[in-house]
């Protein structure tokens, strides 16, 4: 992914609130779906406060390119998924000029729409939700605890380890997490017993659409998979950790993970993010060389995004108190597997990927306990209460706690860019 | 579930070949999704030889319920499933009046088309798709195979296992089964190797397609369960047990399973399958009992269906040998836990089951080799291989093969069903 004339530090926009806007100046130009106004649900990109309805700018015949003209005018983003990266390109291009050309802001500004007036939409239908489990320092946080003797288990450095998860329960940020009922057996009881999850966490990740597909008995070639892939997001997948432990065994996590999974609403682009890839992490003296299917030939696949993970609790949302940092790392260095390689590996048996299909990276936490992405290793498994600054100590999230995910790029010479954030507030537990 | 007037076993229809009809007499009645005569995919339901089209039955005004009629237009059977038990229910009444009544025959012989020229497709757009693992011979036998000194984990008895699966590789019978290429690793190499599947193999299931859904967040208590199942049908989920072996350690299985899922054509009916529901079997001394969310007032539901396994080699196909039986057996034997304590225990956090979902049973074993529902489980893992009649032998699957799964009820005092068949031929690895 190379770098071109809409990644210009210089570059500002007619919209004057995007210029060193946090999240989304000119450079970001991310795709979305919003409601505003009492119409239906229409694509956007945010740009500085407002958002540009970019059904409205098909509309009026400002998107030449007819089939990017039409996918523009659905009410989610998988056709415009669907015509792949190229397509994708062109848009930003596109919109990119619009948004800068003083000479378009008499015909485009009439499109545009206030930000805090739009009600963010899930981006788009979620076909199948992935779940993988490529950050190296939780897996092995998590394994310790799992698994006291058996941390890291052998396959970890061959394969991106990964699962099916649940795509009707997918939602976007602001959903409320209601505190899921579920079967729990505590190591002093002989019996299991039904109730509301006492161990309710949070998970960390990034999540990847899917853009264009693969046909069924086709996988991707590594270096093919930047195409297919549409954009990045913010992922909570949320987690009850008693309900995990009593039934993951043999087949993985099930109702301990499908109550809820919280995306953030504004897909970036890897156009938007080409100026911050990275190269891998070196791998560990020792460890394996990726098999040939998951050797790629692009050093500069690693995401330089900064995570953060901020708390606010019920007493301090009272007290007005600011939320409490719980984590800050790096994307990058929390990743033994890169976005390239899960792509092409989930395809590598001839799966079928699809437009608007979802997968997370799995809980990124970096080799820091100040970068541990879930509340399970911030507290050793429940062990280590952690005291928030007004005196409130959590091992897990009880109810009216608030948890928001943000992430941010910067680097020297390229105009800093956000990703939003993906947030929600814990309910109790209903009924029986 | 009971029986009315369009199970009475002495019900004609004036469609002659259904009458007696090993499959699709009238009683039966099941639901699919076909195309023929050049037109796109169309409802239909299969009687005798012939399949009646229900869109071209809603055109002719034929269906009054207003609901029932649009949604009898579909491309897919989602919108009828989403309808609910009653009107399905309703649905029955109407076919089977309209097949039966010689009056009738005037205006709805037309609307038959024959069986031979249709061609059948996935019944519904698959939402998600779930695997349950209730064959407790299966997952004993599994077990032993796994993880010698504890095949059955102790939350087995407690917790209908399941996990995600891949939707978008759920195809109807018939399509082919490409050998996928994976990771795996044998216990004498040291480092894993990708190629085609050496250990490619069946799993004979049951599937279940979710009718009306629940709401995010609410629970569906077990005797509601069964107006939440549209219908039934046979299932293959084809397996890599290399693959499987090898990645599915911590999260379970994944690309071992991600390459296909098989199903047959017609959904049968809740309705259809009425008389032949059957007492749970007893669950064995010393079994706990179910925890009470899993506790249902309706003793008979288990089902009644009896399941075989067919196997046609390259060479037998050549010869013209008739399939050979690999396995029989009952599923109401098979089965540890109901379709209803399924469907309860996947809503029980709260997860959103969706008109359309698929959920597949897991392996249907009885605890005799001759009901064996896998080659994993008739080959003792690999080491035991089978004879067939010609003199061929198998651990696992060869290309060439071609798996078919049948199904049958029979009961004295009722009409004889089937439920189709479920088939699928190996073909070799593509690329690399």
């Amino acid at each position: 992914m190379t770098t071109d004339a809409t990644h210009d530090p210089a570059l500002n926009s007619w919209v004057e609130s995007a210029n060193g806007h946090r999240d989304w100046p000119i450079q970001n130009l991310p795709l979305g779906v919003f409601k505003a106004n009492g119409k239906g649900a229409r694509i956007g990109t945010a740009i500085g406060d407002k958002v540009l309805d970019l059904c409205a700018l098909s509309d009026a015949g400002l998107i030449e390119n007819e089939d990017l003209s039409d996918a523009c005018r659905g009410r989610a983003l998988n056709a415009l998924f669907a015509l792949g990266a190229e397509a994708m390109g062109e848009l930003r291009t596109l919109l990119s000029g619009l948004l800068s050309n003083e000479a378009k802001r008499g015909s485009v500004e009439p499109l545009l729409v206030e930000a805090a007036e739009a009600e963010m939409q899930l981006p788009a239908h979620v076909g199948d939700y992935t779940d993988f489990y490529v950050g190296i320092h939780h897996a092995t946080n998590v394994g310790k605890l799992f698994r006291p003797d058996n941390p890291l288990l052998l396959n970890y450095k061959y394969v991106p380890i990964g699962y099916h998860g649940r795509a009707s329960s997918v939602r976007v940020s602001g959903h409320p997490v209601v505190r899921p009922q579920g079967q729990r057996k505590g190591p002093d009881q002989d019996v299991p017993a039904r109730g509301p999850s006492a161990r309710l966490d949070y998970e960390l990740e990034m999540g990847i659409w899917i853009g264009e597909g693969n046909a069924l008995g086709e996988p991707i070639p590594v270096d093919e998979a930047p195409q297919h892939i549409a954009g990045y997001c913010l992922l909570n997948d949320w987690s009850a950790r008693d309900l995990q432990a009593w039934e993951y065994q043999p087949l993985g996590p099930f109702l301990a993970k499908s109550f809820l999974t919280t995306v953030s609403p504004w897909v970036i682009t890897p156009q938007a993010l080409a100026p911050f890839m990275k190269p891998m992490p070196a791998r560990p003296e020792g460890d394996p060389d990726p098999l040939p299917y998951l050797s790629g030939s692009d050093p500069d696949c690693a995401l330089g995004v900064h995570l953060e993970v901020l708390l606010t609790t019920a007493k301090m949302r009272e007290a007005g108190d600011a939320p409490h940092r719980l984590s800050a790392g790096e994307a990058d260095t929390a990743m033994y597997w890169s976005a390239a390689q899960i792509v092409t590996h989930h395809a590598s048996n001839g799966c079928n990927l699809q437009p608007g299909d979802l997968i997370g990276t799995g809980t990124l936490s970096t080799d820091q306990e100040s970068g541990f992405g879930s509340l399970l290793e911030l507290s050793n498994g429940g062990k280590k209460p952690i005291t928030l600054p007004n005196g409130e100590t959590r091992t897990f999230l009880e109810d009216g706690d608030e948890v928001t995910l943000v992430a941010r790029c910067e680097k020297d010479g390229a105009a800093s860019i956000g990703m939003g954030s993906c947030t929600g507030v814990v309910l109790p537990a209903r009924g029986s």
